[in-house]
């Protein structure tokens, strides 16, 4: 019966499960590189001569579709299934699906196995030349002679194999009866998927048998980009992204913030300091929004209570660190406090253990695909989080051997050090330091009433890093004019965010956070670049 | 009993409520002018003399907060009650409340009323002195000397007033037994929030009894936009824009989008053309995305299979109409299609009735508002959206007598023609015209398969203007290549764009809209700078 799967399919399951080893030797890497040369000839051959199958009475099985077949030509009515809702139950249906070919098995003339993936989902596809399922020799050197992440549509019935398969494929093969190639790719790709996706173990292991892999480095891999996104740790971070920006949305719509939207190009400079992108804006001079501070400000000012803004953000700093971005996702909430600042801390507590808990539970697939590659330890955090003042903080890194400039600032090595500090000592890698040197923080900050070195303000940190920047907002022109002058801000560039406080204004804060960083932080991974679809550093543009 | 109101509170409501009417006489506004002048001198005396009314026995329930109480100073545990929540159940409770101060109208030395307001809500405050209520005559002096928009706490009972009170207040008031004053306001604000709330209907009916309403005209709304933020139907215009990106959000996420975020800051111009912003980007020339267009194929191409964004769009284009803006927020959408660009037609009418639904269901209050001061009848859609050919709609123009060139675009005139024509015979006022001209589509638009003059693309209409245009794309570098050439476009510009299609693209098509023209339409507004917070046009850059 055609449902069947032919008999030898699972002998060779086991040959084409070690030809996918992560373990590939140099010998093996050779045989790759020279099977692609074949298979780039044999796709000429294929695309030259086209008639060339014409004898084969399955001919119509298989082939490559003509782009005007895929210019909206038609509406077949046919039905496909995701490769990701292949599992036992389909087990003897026929189904269509569509992916890309991430792997071409040959195992011989008459048989060969052709590995399609959507988005985080494999299915092993096996083609077994035999007149009862239509599966001809020349069906067989078609499929084989497919390129890698070439598009195709493969018509079959779902078996169910002998001996379990990888964990990262589905449980079911597909036993091919019609194979379509939709778009080809080039023959030989300038990234492996294969070699984008190991993890450090996998090298290790490799190195300490002797063998060679090639391992892809965070710049091709960025050139590339649009290869690189398929690899199942990126598909997994950025559904992360937007699961994180999702719930940083629902939880504060409720509590009543609303949305808005405030413009990036301004005019003046956003918030003073020299890191701005500056350009002209028909003919006068303009620039790129450092952050929606003083928009989502006028919007409270506005009457709006409580908002929030998703959103670019531009910093033309020099900063070619593991962390920094020229271009990255602001998360940004400002609302109406009613007597102090930890209003808006409650706000931050109750929104970050939402999204860590939403993660944990209802990203854990995606959380495992990324653990595959690159291992991390869940993220501890209290049910509360832990507040700390910033003289606390500095006294800790003092007992611990390290002295901090009281009136100064953290520095990146002094962060990571006090969040080890904090995880012994409270058991937590996600707390807020507050009460900050009134100095190092930008000029709209409130001073503390008790002492005006101080301020109303707070960092949060993810593993030893900062992620929040907040504080409690001065509310009154008088005061804001007079800081900003202290700050050496000339008070005119900004008369019309000033000028906003004095129409009655409400006292309020609100916070910061940087999207990537959360999610870099979260997963614990090593670099920016990595939670930035196509990442703006200093020296990245493009793509 | 101090939970029931003074005898004299309610005949006192009939005469505030006259003071309050929207047509007020030349006369009134002269003594406005008088009553804020005289407001601002005893604010002054206030300031000035802050132990006048040290003798006040009941000095301790009014006055000025100074700022340093509100810098964080405690944690009272005491409980604000949201003005918006205030309703009968309520009556005979002492509650506390922050708003800013609408209205302040003295009555005599011993009463005044005060009107506060908290983002959509208002409520009326009754001050009567009386020793039993610890309400002085100089408590009376301190409310009335407010000034308006001054941000106002509140400690009083909850009343029921005899007569029903405006439509657009709470239907209780308060008997006032603390007042103290926040933030103060500057004694006369550039706009009067009655002035700026007015519907057309007002300023006839004024103008039909002989009197002179003052009239707020855009450009002051928008120099002075915290301020014009606060009018009813701006608040009402931006929770419904809010709602707008919520559904578009939650619909998409439903249909298995990926939320992303791709770069504003890019090399190049993004789709080519002159109508780009361009910068300096630490040395090299760069410029703002003209839409997230070329990035979201890429995420396509990256394996996301359907993604969507929500982000700003820059266009440089001098055009001062009442639909056009320099920087908007584009909702965009792209996803692989299996056969057909009426599989993206297909989301678009699923996802827009489910936006009309949820706003009309779920946004009563918002449309109320804004149909208050600027009435419009509700979009009129079906449940299934109807679908014209660009030709059928050309034919119906020249039926009714337009001309329109076969291979060219609708313009403005024509299009709202068409809608007309379209509400006329199918009863809609939202459909799709497709099958447009390959000629006036960009670069990347798939031709159709029977006529390479026309391609698989397409417009959406609300209310006669454009609101979307989408397409199938074109996902084969070669035809890319040849159609960006033809179209005049320096294929090595946009190299790594057509490289992605290159190692195995599939079919995909895609939409863009531009949130401002949604809400704009949904709500029958005469101008886009009504539904952007702070909009940029070729004039505007500030605030």
């Amino acid at each position: 019966m055609s449902s069947e799967p032919p008999p030898d399919a699972f002998s060779a399951a086991g040959l084409a499960a070690d030809l996918s080893a992560a373990t590939i030797s140099k010998k093996q890497l050779k045989k790759d590189a020279r099977k692609a040369e074949k298979a780039e000839k044999a796709a000429q051959r294929q695309q030259q001569q086209p008639q060339a199958d014409a004898e084969d009475p399955f001919a119509a099985n298989y082939g490559d579709v003509p782009i005007e077949e895929i210019q909206s030509k038609i509406i077949s009515g046919r039905v496909w299934t995701g490769v990701g809702d292949l599992d036992e139950a389909a087990a003897a249906r026929s189904v269509l699906i569509r992916g890309a070919a991430q792997a071409i098995r040959p195992v011989s003339k008459k048989m060969a196995f052709v590995v399609l993936r959507e988005s985080m989902s494999t299915v092993q596809c096996v083609l077994v030349a035999s007149a009862d399922a239509g599966v001809s020799t020349q069906m067989v050197r078609f499929a084989t002679s497919l390129s890698k992440e070439s598009i195709v549509d493969v018509e079959g019935v779902v078996s169910l194999p002998k001996e379990p398969l990888k964990a990262t494929t589905q449980q079911v093969e597909i036993q091919v009866r019609k194979i379509y190639c939709i778009n080809r790719a080039i023959p030989t790709l300038p990234i492996n998927l294969e070699d984008a996706s190991r993890s450090e173990a996998e090298f290790e292991k490799a190195e300490q048998a002797g063998e060679k892999l090639v391992r892809v480095g965070q710049d091709t891999r960025l050139n590339y980009r649009a290869i690189d996104l398929r690899t199942p740790s990126n598909q997994a971070v950025f559904r992360i992204q937007c699961q994180v920006e999702n719930k940083f949305r629902e939880f504060l719509l409720s509590k009543n913030f609303v949305g808005i939207h405030s413009p990036k190009l301004i005019a003046g400079s956003s918030e003073g300091g020299a890191a701005v992108f500056k350009l002209q804006y028909n003919g006068q001079p303009a620039c790129l929004a450092q952050s929606p501070q003083l928009y989502k400000q006028m919007a409270i000012c506005g009457g709006f209570e409580r908002v929030f803004e998703v959103g670019p953000v531009f910093r033309a700093e020099n900063s070619n660190t593991h962390r920094h971005l020229c271009e990255f996702v602001g998360l940004d909430a400002e609302m109406e406090i009613k007597e102090h600042y930890f209003e808006v801390c409650d706000i931050i507590d109750g929104l970050f253990v939402a999204i860590f808990k939403h993660l944990n539970e209802n990203c854990k697939k995606e959380l495992e695909t990324i653990n595959r590659q690159y291992p991390f330890e869940p993220l501890k955090y209290l049910e509360k989080t832990l507040k700390l003042t910033y003289e606390e903080g500095i006294q800790m890194l003092k007992e611990a051997g390290t002295e901090i400039e009281p009136m100064g600032d953290l520095n990146t090595e002094a962060e990571k050090k006090l969040g080890r500090l904090v995880k012994e000592k409270y058991g937590t890698e996600f707390f807020i330091l507050y009460r900050y040197p009134l100095g190092v923080r930008p000029f709209y900050t409130m001073p503390c009433y008790d002492n005006p070195a101080y301020s109303n303000s707070f960092d949060v940190f993810i593993r030893g890093e900062e992620i929040i920047s907040g504080a409690q907002r001065i509310h009154t022109p008088e005061l804001l004019t007079k800081r900003a002058t202290e700050c050496g801000i000339d008070a005119s560039t900004i008369a019309s965010y000033i000028e906003s406080f004095s129409y009655g204004a409400p006292p309020h804060g609100g916070f910061g956070v940087g999207l990537e960083r959360v999610v870099m932080l979260f997963c614990a991974l090593n670099n920016i670049r990595k939670t930035s679809l196509f990442p703006r550093d200093p020296q990245r543009l493009v793509p």
